[in-house]
């Protein structure tokens, strides 16, 4: 019986939940915006109640300071020592970490020696873990990563087709993403069959506005859509997805941009957003499609192509496929989508049922009962995988 | 009843056909190499003899004069009046073409125009062109594109998830190559088969040096791996394929190379090359894999596994599949790489029969009799794809 935060730092934000273990109970659930800037702003719910606060928070330290006496003043819990850990949500592990681990300091300049990988990420994320570390240094504290679950992927998988001493020298590989996602709703998929993961064959799409496929064979990641960033794979809200890498040289000739502001329109002016012309939001692009706009139509189709052919594609990579599984944002939540992609896939055993299809949210099969290949409707929670890897981790350690 | 010239003209090369229709035999084959260099080589087989040259041949328009005079003094034709058309190979048809086409000056402009996107090839077709409509002005001449086959893709194939704009203003889009080759083993696939092509899904894995993959449905290309260069798509020779695009930024960071500087490593230095380390020929890297060689083995499982999953993608992108063609060097002829390639896609209804795969360039079904999808080796013939658009197009000219 504890009390687990997961936490998910990023340069100006908090997100936290504070879960009761082994129940996986959601106590309290809230974010701190705009940390370091004017007017930050603290959520928090917690009992059907909803509290806002809105001041000038100047750092990490601040903000979880504040996080704190709030959980204590508002009865959340009573005292600071009915913490038992802090689990902390990281995006890149590199080749290091396949795994979660008890954050030591040697683990946390591993984490700094891979933010090269997540520039964007890594530093932010450990900004939250050492705010943590100087309030409560004496509670555990785990790092999940984001890139874990996919270091099972072989080498014929991880490699690019490239000098190989790019890979020796500058870790030039694929390592995918959203692994804790992947991981939660693969485990809970073999929970609904009612079968061992170690005998099942995945396809997970994790479809937010980011989006990644993986395929996994007996539990394990052994492919997954995004590479070495982010960036590749499917059309995303705002990402490109995989292009011809030719075409790189080629907008940077014709528009005379650089190689960093052409990966910048790769990845925050291009996927859906472009497409459509008006919106990295697949909700926005459902109505104004289902009014007859043509780019949104088109932006709807691309998105659907791209991951139908991953499924295919995936299947191929495990000799077939046991069920497919829909995840994240627009997985959980748009009927247009899965029924756009799932639709031609009889010749793999997938029968879906578009009476079943009308889910938003919730744990649901789209299949028929006679499908050898079942679709499910799985909401993830990459918070309460956080909580369990952290227990498990916090329990190796006497306080 | 008609002799038609099929040629492919390079920067300082052209190879010729000489071939006799409606028979589709070939009267003469050979190649004019090192064109403006000193030493050139000019060579010629015919009636089962083969005559080489050496001697400075200054341009492309000396080659056309050596060539035409070298099939007369020979007696493979006897005047230049038993040369009823030539048809030229032209690597990128843009947006433009969509079938092969009479060359006019019109044409010939428009074809400039594309060059653009082809820089190193559509300029050294149009020499070609040039120098036969120098020597030869009354006789036909007809144009056939590699792109024109994949024109027939739709917008959610071709699109890439980048800017509108960059597909308006620049032609930025999927073109595909490789196309008279796709499309002339998908019309054997059908005879071999005996059934329409307008009834059949088919995937034509091209795997030569460069390597492409089209989904071709009822006749028509519906998707390729190559994009809008022939960079795109599975590991090839020293190609490599698709990487992350976030990738090239990252290398120049590294390396200090510019970003065409990375093209060319992309282009030049990748693929089975740099996977392999030795080589980028097949035949090398099997040898060297059966003798114990990791890194040659891991450059096969790479090749192979990239191709496997093309297979299910384009299966997926056509709600299944009749056929799997394998065609160009490896595809032809490499049964370690077939072999890799056709293993575990039972679940798609493909039942590969081993004790067939043990052939090389020639036509052969691969799969039990029982398989609902068939695998065959079809040798792909450009030339006589070639003859046959130039003999349907001179057909419309009077002389």
């Amino acid at each position: 019986m504890s009390n687990i935060l997961a936490i998910n730092a990023g340069s100006s934000s908090l997100k936290f939940q504070l879960i009761h273990m082994p129940e996986e109970d959601v106590k309290a659930v809230g974010l701190v915006e705009r940390i370091g800037l004017n007017d930050s702003i603290f959520t928090i719910k917690f009992n059907g109640e909803k509290d806002e606060t809105t001041k000038d928070i100047e750092n990490h330290e601040e903000a979880v300071k504040m996080l704190l006496e709030k959980l204590t003043s508002t009865g959340v819990i009573s005292s600071l020592d009915e913490i038992d850990g802090v689990g902390h949500r990281v995006v890149h592990g590199g080749e290091k970490f396949s795994d979660s681990v008890l954050i030591t300091d040697q683990v946390m300049e591993e984490i700094a020696e891979v933010s090269e990988l997540a520039p964007l990420h890594n530093p932010a994320n450990l900004t939250g873990i050492r705010a943590f570390k100087e309030i409560l240094p004496n509670i555990p504290a785990v790092a999940v990563f984001d890139t874990a679950f996919h270091q099972t992927m072989p080498p014929e998988s991880y490699l690019y087709s490239l000098p190989y001493d790019y890979y020796e020298k500058y870790g030039i590989r694929k390592y995918g993403f959203h692994g804790t996602s992947h991981k939660y709703v693969s485990q809970r998929a073999a929970e609904l069959m009612d079968r061992p993961v170690e005998q099942l064959r995945l396809i997970s799409c994790h479809l937010g506005n980011g989006a990644s496929i993986a395929a996994i064979e007996g539990g394990k990641s052994v492919d997954t859509s995004m590479g070495f960033t982010p960036l590749a794979g499917v059309t995303m809200g705002t990402r490109s997805g995989n292009i011809d890498p030719a075409l790189i040289p080629f907008i940077m000739r014709k528009t005379g941009k650089t190689a960093d502001e052409v990966l910048h329109v790769l990845n925050k002016e291009s996927g859906m957003l472009a497409l459509s012309g008006f919106s990295s939001d697949l909700r926005d692009i459902e109505s104004k499609s289902e009014a007859g706009d043509e780019r949104a139509e088109l932006a709807l189709d691309v998105f659907a192509e791209r991951i139908h052919k991953y499924l295919g594609s995936y299947a191929a990579r495990m000799s077939g496929v046991d069920a497919i599984i829909f995840t994240a944002g627009v997985g959980e939540n748009s009927t247009t989508v899965r029924e756009r992609v799932l639709k031609g896939l009889e010749f793999m055993g997938v029968y879906y049922d578009p009476s079943l299809n009308n889910v938003r949210g919730k744990e649901q099969f789209l299949t028929y009962p006679h499908s050898p290949v079942k679709v499910i409707v799985i909401p993830t929670n990459e918070e309460v995988m956080i909580a369990r890897d952290t227990v498990r981790l916090a329990e190796t350690v006497t306080k």
